[in-house]
C-alpha cells in the first residue's frame, strides 16, 4: 500500500519538521529560513513566484539566507527571475537547475552565473509552456506564493494580483507538495476569495508589502514621431484593414503610440466600435484615453499595474472584477485567451531577420520571450472563424480553397536602428551565435518568421502573407529596412513589383503623410494627462511622477 | 459613473428578481425553473454545463421547462452538447445561437435541428479555444454548474469532476454574471473547496445525483487482433524510436490496446521507465494494469471516470489528488499540458485524405473534435527541447540548421476500412460536402495534414515528417491505405522507394510478425480482469458488468 502513497508520506514528514516553526498555519517571519530549511529537500523543484510583476520577495530573500549544506541542488520553476536574491540562490550553490521565462533586469546575471557554471539551464519558455509542464514533468515540490492578504484558514485574497498563482497552487498542491504563502496582512474576513485555503499550508505575514514591478507604464512623454507614423501605418493599414477587434498588443512605445490614437487618428477614420474593442491585455494606463472615449468594450489580463487598482475598480464594464470590486487576473487564462480568442498579436523586437525570424537576445543578455511566443503563433488547433482571420488565410492560401483555414495575424513593429543606432534589421540572429556559445540545443527565437504576417517599420508595411516565394519574402522585408545594410541591399526592381501588388505599402499608399506625425496627434501626452484622463482614479506610481 | 456599472447594475437586479426564490443561497428544487426565469434574460449567453463527461442535467432539464415567451434567443455557449435536453432548449425557441465543442449521441439531432433552421451555429470549437473566448467575446451571462456538495456559503466541491467548471465560473462570476450550481448534497463542512463560495449565487440540492457519461471506459474484450498489431507498431516504431515518455492518447481500442500492452509486449522490449511515463489522460480503467506495474508516474487528467474514484484515491502518488483523498481534475490545465507538455498525441478517425487532413464529421452528424484539434496540433510557441521533438524536428527539417525547431508528433491510428466496411482512406473528406451544404466558412477537418507525422494501419506506418514533396506525402499515405481504393492506386515503384527510405514500414520492417497479435499479449482481456488488477478498487458501471 505504502509504495502508492510516497507523495504523501513525504508530504506528512515536510508538515511535521515545519509544525515546529507554525502556529496554526501561521509562521513568524523571523521562522521563516528555518521553515524553509524543514519543509524543503535538496533537488526539490521549487515555485519561488517569481511572477511577470508581483514577487514573493519575503520568501525569496529568506530561501536565499539558507544553509546550502542543508538546502542545494534545488531545481527553480517559476516564470520570472526578476530579484537578485533569485540568482544568489545559484550563487550561494542553494539552486542549480533553473526553468524560466522571463528575466528582464536579471538578463546580464543569468548569462553571467550560467558561464560560471553555475546554472543548469532546462529551457526557457513562454509562459503558458512552463505552467503546462507544471502538471506533466515539472511538477513542484514546493511553492512560494504571495498575495494580498490571508485569513487563519488560509484562504487567498490576491485582488489584481493573481496573475500565475492559481496554477501553480493548483499543481503543486494537488501533487502533495508544500504551499507556503507570503501575505501582506492578516484579515478575519476577506474581501473575497482567491484560492482556497484547503491548498494552502503556511502563511507569513510580511514587514513589508511584496513587491510589484510597474512593467506596463509607458510614459506618452516619451513616444517619438517615428513611433506614432508606425502606429498609424498599423491602424490604418492593419487594424482598419483586417477589422481587427480582438486582440493583443505587446508593451511598448510604439504599441503605447497605438493606443493614444485610437481616441484621435482612428476616431476620425471612423473606426469605433469597428476596431479593437475586445483585448486580452494588462491594465495599461496609456489605454485609458481610449477606455474613457467608449473604444474599448472588454479587457481580461495576465496580471495587475501599480497604480491602477482604483481605475478599474471604477470601470468594472471594462475589467474583469470580483463582487468585492477589485480586478482579478489570472496570467494562465489570459495567455490561453491570447493564443486562441484573438486576432492579432503585435509586438517588437530588438532584431529581425531575412525570413522574418525575430528574437530580443543578445549575445549578453538571456531575457527569455514571456508571452510572445504564445500570442505570436498561429494556433493550429483553432476551430472558429472570423473575418480578420478568413481575410489573412485568404492571403496566405494558394492550395485547395475548400480546405482553406484562417491565420493569425502576427505583426512586428519596429524601427529599422533600434535607440542606440545598432541595425534592427540583421542577416543573421545574434542568438544564433549566443545558441552556439552556450551550446543549446534550441536557438532562443522569439517569433519563427513563418508566424509573422506583416512587418511595419518607419518605411512601410511589409505583408508576408502575400509572398509566394521566400525570395519575394526576403526583399519584401528588405524593402521596409530603412537605411540598414540589409535595407540597402535590396532589389529596387523586386521591391517596386511587391509595392504594386501590395505587399509593400508606403506610408503614401495608405493615405498617410508622414508630416501629420506629430505628437500633438497622442490622446495623452504624460503621465499626468493619463492621470487627467482618469478623473484622477489612476495614481501612477512616483517613479512616474515629475510633478 | 453608472455607465460604467450596467453589468454590476443588472446582477444587482437579477438578483433582486432571484431572491423570491432563494433562502439565502439556497434554491429548492421546484422553484428552479422559475429562478432561472427571473435571472436570465433574453438574449443571454448562457453555459449549462454540459462538460464533457458531468452534465448539469437537472438544471437543463429545469432550462427546457421554461416559457419561451419570457426566455427566448439565449447564446449558449458549452463545450458539450450531450443531453436531449439542451437540443430541447433550441427545439423550444428558448436558445437560438450555438457555440459549442462536443456534441457525441447529439450529432446527429444538432445536424436536424440545424436543417431545420432552429439553430444559428457560431462555430464548433476545440476545448480550451471555447474556454478562450469566455474571456474574450463569448463571455457567459449566466453559468449553470454542478457539482458534487455545497456548504451553506456556496463553496463547492467537486472531487474527481471539476472538468470546465473553473474556468467557466471564473469568467461568468468575474464579469458580473450570475453562477448557480446543482449539487448533489449539502454538507456543513466540505472535504475540500474547489471553489470558493463568493463566485456562487444560487445553489440547489437535487433529487438525484448529478449524470456524468463513462466515456473513458472500453472494454478489452473488444480489441480485436488488427487493433493488437497497430498498437505493437505503434510502441516499436515510435514510442521507442523516439523516446515518447510525456503523452495523450485519444481513446478508443486501439489506443486502450496500447495501454494494455505496456506491461507485456513492451516490457519484454525493455521499454519500462523509457517510454509512456508522464500523462495527460483522463483516468482510462485500460491503463489500469500498466500502472500497477510501475509503468507510470504521473498523470494528470481533464476529467474523472466513472468507477475509478476509489482507485484513484488508492494511488495519489499517480493521479492529482486533494488532502480529502479524491483525485482533482481541470479540463483548461490539462489541454494546455496536452498542447505544449507532450510529445506526442495519437488518435484516430474515421477519414483521412491525401493530404492527411481528418475528420470525424459525416454528412448527418455534427459531432465536433473536443480536444482532438489543440492536443493533435504542433504548438509553434513552443521553446522547450526534448528528445523525442528535436528527432521529428530533425527529420523534418531540410532548412537552415542553425533554425532546427522540434516538432510535436501526431500520430493518427486508423485501420483502411472501418467496422462497416467503409473505406477510412479517401480522396475527399465527406466533411467538405458538409460544409458547401451547410454553408459554413469553415470545412470541419479535425487536424490538418501539415501537423500529421505519422499515420498508421494494419499495413504499416507513413512516417510523413520524412516526405520532401507533396507527391512523396501522397504516395506515403496511399502505401499503407490497404485494399482501399486510395490504397489500390498506389505507384508500387515509388511506394517500394519509400519503404528503402523508411517513409514506409510494414510490420516485418519493425521486427513485427502480424501472427504474433494475439488477444493473449493484452495485459487485461475483461473489464472483470481489470478489476482484478486494480485490487478491486476499480468498480466498473454497471452497464461494463456482465456479471
Amino acid at each position: 500500500m505504502a509504495e502508492w502513497q510516497t507523495q504523501r508520506k513525504s508530504r506528512d514528514e515536510r508538515l511535521t519538521a515545519g509544525s515546529a516553526f507554525a502556529k496554526g498555519k501561521l509562521v513568524a517571519p523571523g521562522d521563516v529560513t528555518a521553515l524553509l530549511e524543514a519543509v524543503i529537500r535538496p533537488g526539490d523543484r521549487v515555485c519561488l513566484e517569481g511572477d511577470n510583476q508581483k514577487q514573493a520577495d519575503f520568501l525569496a530573500a529568506c530561501l536565499a539566507k539558507a544553509d546550502p549544506g542543508r538546502l542545494h541542488d534545488l531545481h527553480i520553476v517559476q516564470s520570472g527571475i526578476v530579484l537578485p536574491e533569485h540568482i544568489d540562490l545559484f550563487e550561494k550553490g542553494i539552486a542549480k537547475k533553473l526553468d524560466f521565462s522571463y528575466s528582464g533586469p536579471q538578463g546580464g546575471a543569468i548569462a553571467r552565473v550560467l558561464n560560471a557554471g553555475k546554472i543548469e539551464l532546462g529551457a526557457i519558455h513562454t509562459y503558458i509552456e512552463l505552467f503546462a509542464r507544471y502538471f506533466v514533468d515539472l511538477t513542484p515540490h514546493v511553492a512560494l506564493t504571495v498575495a494580498r492578504a490571508a485569513d487563519r484558514n488560509g484562504n487567498l485574497y490576491m485582488g489584481p494580483n493573481t496573475e500565475d498563482s492559481p496554477a501553480v497552487i493548483e499543481a503543486t498542491a494537488f501533487k502533495q507538495g508544500i504551499v507556503i504563502a507570503q501575505v501582506n496582512e492578516l484579515m478575519d474576513t476577506l474581501p473575497r476569495v482567491d484560492i482556497p485555503g484547503d491548498r494552502i499550508d503556511y502563511v507569513i505575514v510580511t514587514p513589508k508589502p511584496f513587491y510589484v514591478e510597474p512593467l506596463f507604464t509607458r510614459d506618452p512623454a516619451s513616444i517619438t514621431e517615428m513611433q506614432i507614423l508606425a502606429a498609424m501605418m498599423a491602424i490604418k493599414g492593419i487594424y482598419a484593414e483586417y477589422g481587427i477587434k480582438r486582440l493583443n498588443h505587446g508593451i511598448g512605445y510604439n504599441t503605447a503610440a497605438i493606443e493614444l490614437l485610437l481616441p484621435t487618428f482612428a476616431e476620425k477614420l471612423g473606426l469605433k466600435g469597428k476596431i479593437a474593442t475586445h483585448w486580452a491585455l494588462n491594465p495599461h494606463p496609456t489605454l485609458i484615453p481610449a477606455i474613457e472615449s467608449g473604444w474599448v468594450k472588454q479587457i481580461h489580463s495576465f496580471g495587475s499595474e501599480v497604480g491602477m487598482d482604483e481605475y478599474m475598480r471604477a470601470r468594472p464594464d471594462i475589467y474583469f472584477t470580483g463582487h468585492d470590486g477589485s480586478m482579478s487576473s489570472n496570467r494562465m487564462y489570459c495567455q490561453v485567451a491570447g493564443l486562441y480568442a484573438t486576432d492579432l498579436f503585435i509586438g517588437s523586437t530588438l532584431q529581425i531577420d531575412l525570413q522574418g525570424n525575430s528574437s530580443t537576445v543578445t549575445a549578453d543578455r538571456i531575457a527569455g520571450f514571456g508571452g510572445a511566443p504564445n500570442m505570436g503563433s498561429d494556433p493550429h488547433g483553432r476551430r472558429h472563424p472570423s473575418d480578420p482571420w478568413l481575410k489573412a488565410g485568404s492571403e496566405a492560401n494558394d492550395g485547395n480553397p475548400q480546405l482553406m483555414r484562417g491565420r493569425k495575424l502576427v505583426v512586428q513593429l519596429v524601427e529599422s536602428f533600434s535607440e542606440k543606432m545598432v541595425p534592427v534589421f540583421v542577416e543573421k540572429l545574434d542568438s544564433l551565435e549566443l545558441a552556439s556559445k552556450l551550446n543549446l540545443e534550441l536557438a532562443p527565437v522569439m517569433i519563427y518568421g513563418d508566424d509573422v504576417t506583416h512587418i511595419i517599420s518607419e518605411e512601410g508595411i511589409a505583408n508576408l502573407l502575400l509572398c509566394r516565394t521566400p525570395e519575394e519574402r526576403e526583399q519584401a522585408i528588405r524593402g521596409i529596412a530603412g537605411f540598414t545594410d540589409v535595407g540597402r541591399r535590396r532589389d529596387r526592381a523586386m521591391v517596386e513589383k511587391l509595392r504594386e501588388r501590395k505587399i509593400i505599402q508606403r506610408p503614401e499608399d495608405l493615405g498617410i503623410n508622414p508630416l501629420d506625425a506629430q505628437r500633438g496627434l497622442l490622446a495623452a501626452q504624460s503621465i499626468r494627462d493619463l492621470m487627467h484622463w482618469s478623473g484622477n482614479l489612476y495614481a501612477p506610481p512616483s517613479k512616474f511622477r515629475n510633478w
